[in-house]
């Protein structure tokens, strides 16, 4: 089984993070409180090209923590480990503390 | 939790503004008199490209009191917070005193 | 409540203009002539982008009267006035006497 | 009422040619033998820009006997008289003796 | 009633051809053999504009033999003789003996 | 009946070959064993103009053994003959022993 | 029966890796774990045009393992073996140990 997948165009390979069912303090956490989720950047395309024959760089990169949309990214599995797969318009924003 | 979200492309982080049940003058107003809302505009992304490779900015800035869609806006929580992601051509205006 | 909205993009903020229910004769005008209504320009946008990244001018300015489409526009209160709002392709051209 | 309109974009205003309901002969035409109209252009819009941010002349001018399309084109009144708005793309040529 | 139509854009008028019903040597041909039918071109518009403004030529030109597509055209008639308009992109090719 | 037909835009005509019903070792082939046909080139046209005005040529050539897609192509008869019309990006790749 | 297919534009041929039934260890797989599939690249087109008219190189090349959509594909059969024939924009990446 490969080990490794290097996106085409302007896909991500995102490795999604479970939220934690309980918060730092201990209080259960009623079922995901928002519908997004959230992920690491694995591994990205080189871009998609413009109409002027420009490669237009990924929006976000390797390592990124990325908010992802509701719905949409495609399961990929890689060496028995789950892994989505989106187009980088679909990646909503990149997360920070 | 994550605190920041940074917005991709042309999207804009709002928090969205809640319209006072009663007008300065203490006079009840009925349930919202228009199905339009408005909000504070948190972060911006860094825009999107045109065809010829242009990255066009985006149409509001952080700070900007905007005028939203009746529809559309994904919510999004951070840090216990809630806050919209538009698109920044949904956006119909900054509105001023 | 906010007092002024400037629009984004080619949007282009509307006051209506109520057709007289009687002509400057008195003589009672049967429901609205025509399904069209008019109104006063207000303000507008910047203007949209085209492909090369120029930004074009938006097709109508403040002051003028236009002639609105039967149908489309966003209904705006702004302190307690009622506007709407079109993009500029909709409008259908200005009035004149 | 207004007595003008100066259309928008590639709008163009026509007054409808009613078709003779007799020959010049006198012979009675059946119901209009064919389903197109005709019309007298009567002003027309500046025209669209295209991608280069060129604007492209409309394709018709005033005084021209357009045929125009089946379907479509907004009915307008002005001045008590009827007219009829068309984009130039939906007129299908001009009519010559 | 006009005799002359001037199409638009990359517009093309076409008198059809009517298949004979019987060929050369007489035999009865069963109902038209193909469904396609052919026609002359009788007049051709200025043709579209690209992207960057510059003016296509119509890919057809008058006393054209064409062969028509099976469905689209609109009935156009001058001077009590029939012609259909097509738009150039629907012209399946030019016909040669 | 024209005997020759020069395709306009990027359409391409095509003669198709029909399978053997037997191997060359006599066996009886089933039905087609693959949706897929195959022709040969018969004529093409001059090709389509991109954006910048520039001619494409078609991607493929007079005498080419081409591999066609399950739907589509319009039936054309000349000369008693029967032939497809194609667009080139509708055609699969160009088939060599 | 035709051996090679020269695919055109951005068209991909592939011959579909099918999974192994038992891991290396022997332990019976259940039906295919995930529902992407793999495949080798046997032949790529010249690419597509952008609008400025350059050939975008096809994303993928000859002896890439790639990893193929859930859905698609045109099944062709040469020489007896059956490939797939996919579009370059729907392979969803390149796969490496």
């Amino acid at each position: 089984m490969a080990k490794r997948l290097l996106p085409t165009f302007n896909r991500v390979l995102v490795e999604k993070i479970l939220p934690p069912s309980k918060t730092t303090a201990g209080i259960f956490l009623p079922e995901k409180s928002s519908k997004l989720s959230s992920g690491k950047v694995v591994a990205v395309g080189p871009g998609l090209r413009d109409k002027a024959g420009n490669t237009i760089p990924v929006a976000v990169k390797e390592g990124d923590t990325v908010l992802l949309p509701e719905y949409g990214g495609t399961q990929v599995k890689l060496d028995d480990k789950e892994y989505h797969l989106y187009r980088d318009e679909d990646i909503l924003g990149t997360l920070h503390d």
